[in-house]
Formats: structure tokens, sequence, C-alpha cells
């Protein structure tokens, strides 16, 4: 497995932290920061500790969770890289989940207008999502990434073996966006998923995972056009997600909110868009049979489409949606409305 | 005066309001935010407003002053951008002065991952120096810009008729960074102000300085070195307006803090550069009748030299001054010790 050329740095597989090692060998920064949250300060960072022995870095410590992603959190590192002196040829190591890689990425984009930053990211899901791509990014009012930047980090070291130490829930939550990126781009993929053990996906799959999305995102860095093909599943998932992390006691992952999301939006596009009923049983019978099934409450479906209608995506107070042709190919751009989208809702609780 | 073509955008000086009217008109933004404080919505809004009408826009005002140019003015912005359902097509139009046009880039090159935005710069201080250039930013913990991104704006309009609303310690805080860009870069501009009435600089002397800035941004966008230059007189005049923000009821502004930093950075540009002594005292002797003298108290010059330390210019611990060989010609990237830096405080505080 080579490494991958993303926009402007590589994606490294193979020995990967020891390439990270090699790469801070070989740079000139003044300072070396590791940011972890308290998960990945246990689990993750002794395999990095042991490599750095005789290194001079400091660490930054945040919680871990979705809910600290936010501005308040950003504030505290922003003033421990000021208190430990950071200065403009500082490097900020991600280490952790997309939480960690997204708004690590935002605080170095922005800390004294910009310093460089390499992600690690050491959850199934940040490996095949949030590490490529360059969206940086922290959640206000509820609302998922809705300040951030788009910013490249130096490079990505993607280490397999740090899959071993995930809980069932979180490789199903990664495993999410591995579909999305068959049904949306590569229908032998897609066969390949389903066929596969998926208690811990590959080396290979994530391989193939990282190659799709890469690829999407380097025809379209900014999100103008065909990279919102990555958004399938994620105008009804991103809702559904948001409202949970709010009202349930257990919030859903992001893995199985995008599940759901995909299952309503493959309906949407059998309404939609052509794809075939017997394609839509197929993604039905694959996404309902690895995820259970969550309770969603109809008479609340009002509260959904609103937070729908504050998604990034939309333009113009319309509700855009990535819909599927068939399997492996997409259309972008898909106006739906509330009346579609409720009904697409009622058609996931009624299954 | 023909438009100045910056990095990828104009910076407009004739009949500017009516050049941003047909901006917005053969626009395609889906709508239109004007941000500013409490002082323009009075002094600058009524002459833009005029030429709005029959055209939307929402009004997004914030408190005025250097005090206010934090990260929770941002969060109240974007939440109202957010209330407003801004869209990723949105225009965010900063009308105001530097805090103004600094965080409104701040805001817009953030929010949603950034949105567009223009400046139309209200102070004499803005219009030579915060609306070119494309540096965005807020304070955190009194430290100036710590927190930013360099990010362009679509277009800038400088609207000469705004200076007369303008009270004499205001032109004044803009007059140093025209002095500056004199002295770091054409001795007959420099010449030329010496010489001209300062109560009021004429538009071509504006002009000419945002043409001598402009230079140097093009030259150099991220400050990897020559842009370093329009730092003169900023190591300690930075330091001195921190330390006044923190500590006097009437602080100072940023231009009298920056032409104490001028003197303080020429008395060593004399010491360690090779300025004459004639240029020094000639130098000295425009900022000093200028300027009112401030009341440097030199038994605290550590905590202004800690905050020296702090400034985003520095790597690894060194402090770094532009000074000066000539009036019209410098040098970046020189260190000075603690001592020399001690010293050219108690030189500006025995003039």
């Amino acid at each position: 497995m080579n490494n991958i050329n993303s926009i402007g740095y590589e994606i490294s597989f193979q020995n990967s932290l020891n390439q990270l090692i090699s790469f801070i060998d070989n740079s000139s920064y003044t300072k070396f920061f590791i940011l972890t949250d308290e998960i990945t300060t246990v689990h993750c960072l002794p395999a990095l500790e042991v490599r750095l022995v005789g290194r001079t870095y400091d660490l930054i410590e945040v919680s871990a969770g979705e809910e600290c992603k936010n501005l308040d959190f950003c504030i505290g590192v922003w003033k421990m890289l000021i208190d430990f002196n950071a200065d403009r040829k500082s490097l900020l190591i991600n280490l952790g989940g997309g939480v960690v890689t997204d708004m690590g990425g935002f605080i170095a984009s922005t800390y004294k207008r910009g310093i460089d930053f390499v992600n690690v990211p050491t959850t199934l899901l940040s490996q095949v999502d949030a590490s490529v791509g360059g969206k940086t990014g922290v959640d206000l009012d509820s609302i998922k990434n809705i300040i951030g930047t788009f910013t490249q980090p130096k490079a990505v070291f993607i280490a397999h073996e740090y899959l071993s130490t995930l809980p069932e829930r979180q490789i199903l939550s990664g495993l999410a966006e591995m579909l999305k990126h068959g049904l949306i781009k590569d229908q032998a993929y897609w066969n390949d998923l389903k066929n596969s053990d998926l208690s811990l996906p590959s080396a290979e799959l994530v391989y193939r995972s990282v190659e799709i999305k890469n690829e999407v995102v380097i025809a379209d860095p900014h999100e103008k056009g065909i990279r919102k093909a990555l958004n399938f599943g994620h105008t009804v998932g991103h809702a559904v997600e948001t409202f949970s992390l709010d009202n349930d006691k257990r919030s859903l992952t992001h893995g199985e909110a995008i599940a759901i999301g995909m299952v309503c939006e493959s309906w949407l596009s059998c309404k939609k868009s052509g794809l075939s009923q017997n394609e839509l049983d197929e993604i039905v019978g694959v996404l309902m049979r690895l995820y259970p099934k969550y309770n969603l409450q109809l008479e609340r479906a009002d509260e959904i489409i609103t937070l729908m209608r504050k998604d990034k995506k939309n333009e113009g107070n319309k509700i855009n949606c990535t819909l599927l042709v068939s399997i492996g190919n997409c259309l972008i751009d898909q106006i739906c409305s509330e009346d579609e989208l409720r009904e697409s809702l009622e058609f996931y609780a009624g299954l």
C-alpha cells in the first residue's frame, strides 16, 4: 500500500507511526505539540510515545466527545499554545478521532493566522473520512462544523493497528462512510464490503475507501460541485445526528445517523433520481442488518426538518441532497421538498 | 486615481460607494449583510443606505472599540448569520475601521468554512492598513490578532469622504502607518508627507500609501519574508499598545503606539542597522512634533518586554524587528536583545 498523494501532502498507511517520526526528524519546526483527548491519551498515545523518546514535545489534552467540539475548547487550546510560546513554525500533531482532527485543524489554521498540522486519525471514521479533504471545523449552537476553514494538513498517518483499540460501535460508525464511498462511486467496492467480515475492516478496505474520498476531494477541494457527492446520506443524517445529540441519553454515533440518512436518501433516490427498487431493497437490507433500528419520533419530524434547513449545504432556503442513480453513481444538488423528506423519515420508521 | 489591483481583487478610490453598489448589482450573491459598529452606523451607514434603496440586506451591529475585537463578538455575529439563514453564497460587507474589517474578515472566512466579504474601511488607519493585505483576526487575552486567517476580500472600496467624519486623533492614528510606508520604502513619499498639511491627508497621499502597502503584500502574501517590512515600529509599538490598553484609562490609539514604536526602532536602527544620526534626528523630530509624548513607565519596562516576547512575529524565543538602513530602506529579521529593547524605551522616555 503506497502512500496516497492528496492536495499537496501524502497519506501514509505502511509503518505510518514510524513515517511520522521520520517526518518530524526531517522537518525544521521549532516546536511540536500533540493534541489528544482523554481516550486517545490512554489507548493511542503510548505507541507514539515509545517512538518519540529523546525528542521534545508538549502535550495538550481535551475532553472526548462531539459535545467538546466547540469554541470554548478551541479557546482553551489557543491559550495553552500561547502559554507554551508556540510560534509560527510550530507543528500541531492531531492524535484522535474526528473531533480532535477537525478541531485541531481549525485551531492550527487560525492560530497566528495558521501554523502547520498533521493528522493521526485513530478511529475508523476519522481514518476514512475526517482526516482527508482539508475540512476543519467546530460546532456552534449544535450546528455541526458551522465554523471552520478549508486547510490541508501537511501529512496524514493512518495506522491500522489503532483500529483494534476500538469498540464495535466505533467500527460501525466508520463503516457507514466506507459503505457510502461504494454507493456513490464504486459498485465493486460496495460488493466487496457487502461480502466481507466487517467486525474489523481490513487495511486494504480502509485504503480503498481513502482512495475514493481522495479522488473526489482532489477534483473539487472547496465543494463547489462534485465533492457534494460525499454528502449522500448526510442531509437527513446530520439532522438526525443533531436531534439525537440534543435529545437522547445515549445519542447516535455519526455513522449510525448517516446509515439512517442513507436509508432515507436511498428511498428518495428511488422516488426521484432513478434508483431501482431492487437496488433500494439491497441497500436497505445491508444497512438494516448492520445497524440497530433507531426509534425515530415521527411526531417530532418537524424539528428534524428544521435542522435540515440549517444545513451548510443549502442555498437560498432550499434543502439540497445528493441522490443515487444506481449503486456506484450519484447526482448532486437534488432539491427535496419538506414533504418528500418527511415521507423518507416515515419510510425508515416503517421498516 | 485608477483602481489598484491587489491579490485577486480591486481596491477602488473614485466614486467608490457607487462602485460598491455596482459590485452588488452585478453579483450573484443570495443575501447581503452589512457589519457595522455603533459609530459607523451613525456616521457612515447613511451614505451607503441612500444608495442601497430598493435592495434587500440585513444589518449586524457590534459595539465599537479594540476591546470588542474578540471571540465573544465573533460568536454573536456567527449566531446572527445562522439566525438570518446566511448561506455559503452570502456576502458580508464590512463597514468600519480596522476592528470591523479585521473581525468581519475573520467571521466571513470561517463561517461555513468561508463566505465572501468586501471591506469599506471608514477610518484613515483602516484605509491605509487593515483593508489591504488579507490579514483577518481577533484578539485573545489582550494579544492582538493572535487568532485569524489570511483571506483576501473580494473587493475594497475606499471613500475619502468618510475621513471628514473623523476626529483629529483618528486621523493621526492612520497617519502613523502612512509615515511608516515612506520610511520603509519611499523617501520621496516621506518628504511629501513631511511637507503636507496633515490635518486631513489628501486622497492622493492616501492612494500612494495603499499603493506601497499593496506592492509589499503582493510580493509576499503570507509574510514569509519581505512583507515583514511592514512591521517596522510594530514590535515595540504593539507591546506598548497592549500595555496601554490594559493599564491606561485613556489608552493609546494604534497609531500613537506605532509612532512610539517607530521612535524606539529608529534608535535601534541607528545603533544596529546603519541609520545615520541625522536621519534618526529627522524621524524623531517629525514624530514628536505630530504625536503627544506618552508617559512611558520605565519601572514597568519588563512587562512591556514580556509582551514583545509573545509577538506573533517571533521565532524560537528571539525578539524580531524590522529596522531601517536609511529613510526609504529597511532590513527584516533583525534580532534585538532585551537590553537593547529596554534601552530604546529609555531613549523615548528621555526625549
